[in-house]
């Protein structure tokens, strides 16, 4: 059970809107959950405010739809990523009323009673084209997690001023997501220009000595504009709770 | 100039305490400075809230003291990082009343007039005992930047009841910086355990296979706890300016 | 032949329930034999306790068979590991009674008479449920190898009470496998809560930089708790055979 | 406290030797110790067997002192690896009567009541003479955990008869540790002469493309040797502290 | 034209059985031709003693064909490599008597008139089942060079007598060539018990810490047998002709 | 608009051929273009003299459409490279006119108005017949950029008179792209053989250790012929923009 | 004998200021000297425009002015790099009226007939006051080369206004020499502001993941602005050797 | 003892003019011998042509002289490599009549009967004066081994004439070693041009991207020479073994 919906439960016991049975066997529920091929972490929404999130790549359609029932039985929606093609009708199924991304290769189930809103927004920049599927993860992630995205999408350094004419956006941001490939540079420039936390996800477009992404990742970790904290390359979902602890943390 | 400098300025402006030509003569002062061996962003303090930072190493005694002076005589405060022993005295006598810390090798000069301090504690947390200079970067630099640090020392993952024993610490902390070395495993435990923003620092403690920090930085990067995000290897400073964006937009 | 037939034969050549001749004609079977795409090493059964295992990679389905068959003939039984789908129908037409894991990827004909079984049980702990695989090819080769193996699943670090809440079966284990990809830091933590050995493997699961399992490996490696063991990436074979070495020598 | 002394205890509590108040007492302590710039785990004795061991490199001299008289003060003896030359003497007088190993780098005392002996030996084999200060190393490692260990110098795969030719040693170890640096062959050869457990110490022996020990280690996580486990690059302590969690095991 | 054919034309003109205008004819071919695609180094046989070998992948069928064919007219013979499957059939029409090997992936088809043998024999070594291919390159492109290459398969260290039983294999060759993949150690405990010379082919047969033969190929850079040379990762072609250019080296 | 266009423009201002409404309105086109997954910057045909490049790989077909005609409506031509078979058709239809290239994998559309071609000649040179396609890639673009492009093909330094016999070539050359895979060492050797400047073009040909191109990516960086410069792993199109900024340096 | 100077000479044969003979003295020095340790190659300064220049580092004192001498007898001047501070004083003594320069470790002796100057101007940014050695020995040696350097120092892209305020002197430059450690992005923010050729000079200014120079190598291999060049990390003197080639390509 | 002297005492035990008796204590001496932190190999000599080399770097000088005195007692020479300067002293004391070669860091004492020599020559050849240390270490190793050494210095490919000027010297060589650091092009060009054996050593001379050595590695290992075997980096004994072992096997 989410914080919210657990600090609501034990403001009606306080209140006498809830009886104290009743809140007891919602409180009942077991922290973890073993499904023989996965042990679900359910204290996760209570403890960092949002259910654990199913990471689909390398299980199979059974496991994953298994999985994800499970979590949304407790009615904190759910949230898959990296979700391949073939898997997608079994958790449409699976989940009635869940979305799914083909852009971000996600399916999302929201909860049944909305998740606070977080304040501020997060700004999510990409340096090109090739770069939106990461973009779009983390987009989708920061929606589940209750926080409103923006996106400013093609603004690499070799055009500087495609990025410089957006000032204003940048400026509205609380947190910044920088997605980027190739030479990665992006990151620093923008680590610049603003005084919000630049949270930088390296991708893995380019070719060559990029190394899938070495590059970028190596470009950011030594970024010359200082406080820019690095994810994993492709890691469009980590950034995103990455923003999603601050914005959070803001707002409380 | 600080933001919080320029806005106490405009509103004496504003409320004819301060007449407009002195006002405009403390503005009109050039956003950057050119010392032949290196361009000052004097604008930064404005921009980021913080003067540019001196990284001591790669740089002489000469140029170091030439930068430092120069920010100085701002009157915002310098910190200058990884300065070398040899450096320490003439820093020292160019900068009346700054204050050295042998073991994060910094040397720091408050502004004339307090920050604004950030709301929130960083917590910082260690692995190990030889981590702790990489800590102590950090915690200074947290401290030059207006916010408050604590710290926790030691606690590494293969004694895991360490760290357990002081969760009371982990949940009073708004931002957590994890410094840890050799398997860099603290951070993926620490970030299950907190909600709020973990930024890891892995070190280039260990030997062999850790590779001057290889290993943690992988580990880190690699985390399972969703929304850690990564600096540099041995940035200290880094975490901290990351933290200090955190915490000083929680605080606007 | 194993060492425990050969034990058996020279106990019963000592009582007279075997003639000397019968028991000549047994042992004198060739150490090596040559198919000429492969020499098998019939003395390992006898030098190590458990005939040489088939790596399936890499090799036809006709020479598969081939060296299966001829291992098969010595009566103690054999395993193939790595074996490709299309190669399981021949395999298990060449081996009548052998049987096929389709998770471990492995096919499994026991031995005619059951090797004696060690002391003290192998407890095979993975990371997440995409570790499954490689822990099922560790599980069945601790039953080839004639140990028993127990799981305990998807237990990673972010929910580090899902770990702590099995420590009854923690300390009831003689040896521990942990298989972990990604952060690779669950071997770190189960090093430090355990006095009995612990045999790492890394997954080559996860994306981005864990580089195909070089950073668990690394952490692994590099793990902060003494005396933890590494195998290869994926190796869940090597881990179950490194285990049998272990128990089957406490057993002696 | 080590095990072996808390059972002692309670057999004295139960047998009315000792009476419940003193018992008390000397379980009393609290299982960790801050000292500021180190939390030392005074629980890991109980808990594994040995004390923590002080891990000498990038501690200072003051923190080396200070941690091992921490850890002494408990009477089960304290060990210090990778100790800097010009720490010996400050250790020596913090800690008398304990030994300085000079090529194992070590500083060892000895607990007031001699630990259990394990069963077995662990055998050390080194390829070359340029190995062995990671081969003494662990074999002061062992001799601390309460192992016997014997050793086998520079019989490196070039002159395989140097190896072969003590096979008896072999076939008399419980467990054999296998150190070598440049190609790290050593260590597939033993692997498939022995049926109990082998671990291999990769060192840092070579040049070029040796790449400070990733040449032998690569070697040895490969091993076509069914089993080997692998630990860091000239970890001597971490192999050590790996044989003696499988000698104590086999003694229990 | 090959040096043998130039050798013995020279000769006949000097006993006037060839008239000088005709030799004149035979010689006068350009050294190189150029097919737009592709640069033809005639030459390479009369300088190197065979014709450029034919590399074939990433060359189309129309190159590959192209190519071969315009070698074979010198009359010399011609050897393709890394032929693809959909390749074969094509060049088959275009070379008649010409003769495919599928193991090695090789198509050859033999000089009209046959080049002189070299003296003594090129021993080839496979470590495992899975390097046969690689070791059947190098067993064709030695017969294509006039050598004569024997085999002897699957005798990896694992399993040391396998080798040892048949030093007298080892002792006839002129040359080993030793192919291995894995941790490569065959090489060095070959180099340790030959005084020929010894070539070293690294094959990416392995997995996880292989990375596609990088271990094998620096345990053999790394090998502490002294005077074992190396070829790249699976290139049994070039270790064919290293072992060529020393064979006809102590013919002549 | 290209800068010749633009120059052009203002010159029929000044001579009152067009007048300055008119000039106007074509000038008044907004330098960015933003089409929700691409932001077209119009502004570099003026600035850096051609039009953004479309980069095909990564992009969908109807993203690859949608930017290529934006691009082309402002009549400066349009070239797209990496473009996969799949896309090409869609393309042809959307850009009446222009030209695909498959061993390039270009798509071209020449601009309405020839542009203003460079002087001298950029000579390129590949090692074998496997480099063609990245060779390929940069004559398009040489091309595309108004420069005049040769070829010397299959000139690799095993037959380093294949090279000599071309000198007349080299000679002529106002700058030298050299391709080269595998060793990367014709770049070096025509470094040392002219004075103009040289390009090296690494490129992914080869196999084992030539990892994708490293090999020959780092034999250019450490080129011993001074002033060699290198581009991208396979990035033909790199090396022909470089070559066209320096022949169009030497034009005006 | 540069070319310049065999120009002049023949001009003078051809107007019979100079005798044949005379001419024919000059001409007929040796293009090749042997000192047993070093091959001069004295036809560089005709073929290449610059004599060879001596690379100090790995050179002995003895060797270095061996060299140094015999280039610098022909009269067309000579360049040394990397030279060691305790080589200096012999260089000096042996080469009268030469010029040490020790931030870029030069020493250079002019020839004695001043080199044709190159048309433009070769402008050398830097990112950080960290990278002037590098910088200045690319100035150096551009000056050898009958190049105009201008600098442009310490504008790293962290406050990208202090590049953007320098546009004037971008524009102005025939070439541009980016050099720039840590993030290098610095040389793609360039790439897209201007339209003549930028060379990258990764530099090993940085740490932790940095690599000593990998880091922004791979940044500017990745460029996302078209046509950047890269040279080796720290290799200032390659950087000018290349923008010599280019200006005098231009002058010519 | 050396095969040739066994060969010598055998033909003597048969023409009776050494008596049986005399000839068993010659030949009685134990194969290997235990010093305790070595093992020496004796039988080398007889297996391998010549006595273990003492591979000086990680040894003590008490451990370099102990080990080099025992082999030295055999009387067939012996060569020390890698030895420190300050070993020096103490091992031309303890073997009376040994050369130290500082350059090529060696120390050999000469069989007290001369080695059959070899027949043909090696040919040495560098790339560059920075080269030679790793050559002369070659040149001394092979000259131990009984074989003749010839050196070509400096002629690496940027000056291509350099090398083309002594194909007299080429075409004598019965082997050739190529000893090159930074792009280590000069391997491939070489065996382009002989067809005799081509040995490469990649030296660690460079900076940069040329990693220690590993950029001449790749690129020997990908020579487009066929043929050419390559041998560790710095390894100019390795290369020098090599070598002996054709020469040797050439000459029987």
């Amino acid at each position: 059970m989410r914080r919210e919906r657990v600090r609501d439960l034990l403001s009606r016991v306080a209140d006498g809107s809830v009886p104290v049975d009743a809140a007891l066997a919602s409180l009942a529920q077991e922290p973890t959950e073993s499904l023989g091929f996965a042990t679900i972490d359910h204290h996760r929404a209570l403890r960092q405010g949002f259910p654990e999130v199913v990471y689909g790549a390398g299980k199979s359609t059974v496991q994953l739809v298994g999985i994800a029932q499970r979590i949304a039985e407790r009615g904190d929606g759910v949230l898959a990523t990296r979700v391949a093609d073939d898997a997608v009708p079994a958790l449409l199924t699976a989940l009635p009323g869940a979305q799914h991304n083909a852009l971000a290769r996600t399916v999302m189930l929201r909860a049944t009673q909305p998740a606070e809103t977080a304040r501020g927004t997060a700004l999510i920049i990409t340096a090109g084209t090739s770069d939106l599927p990461v973009a779009e993860e983390a987009a989708v992630t920061a929606d589940a997690m209750g926080c409103v995205a923006e996106r400013l999408t093609d603004v690499g350094v070799a055009g500087i001023h495609r990025l410089l004419s957006n000032r204003g956006l940048l400026e509205r941001a609380a947190v910044v997501i920088v997605v980027a490939g190739m030479d990665g540079a992006l990151a620093s420039v923008v680590g610049g220009l603003v005084r919000v936390p630049v949270i930088a996800v390296p991708t893995s477009v380019g070719y060559g000595a990029s190394f899938g992404g070495i590059a970028p990742l190596l470009t950011m970790l030594n970024s010359c504009a200082a406080g820019v904290t690095v994810v994993n390359i492709d890691n469009g979902f980590g950034a995103a709770v990455a923003a999603a602890r601050i914005l959070h943390g803001a707002t409380e």
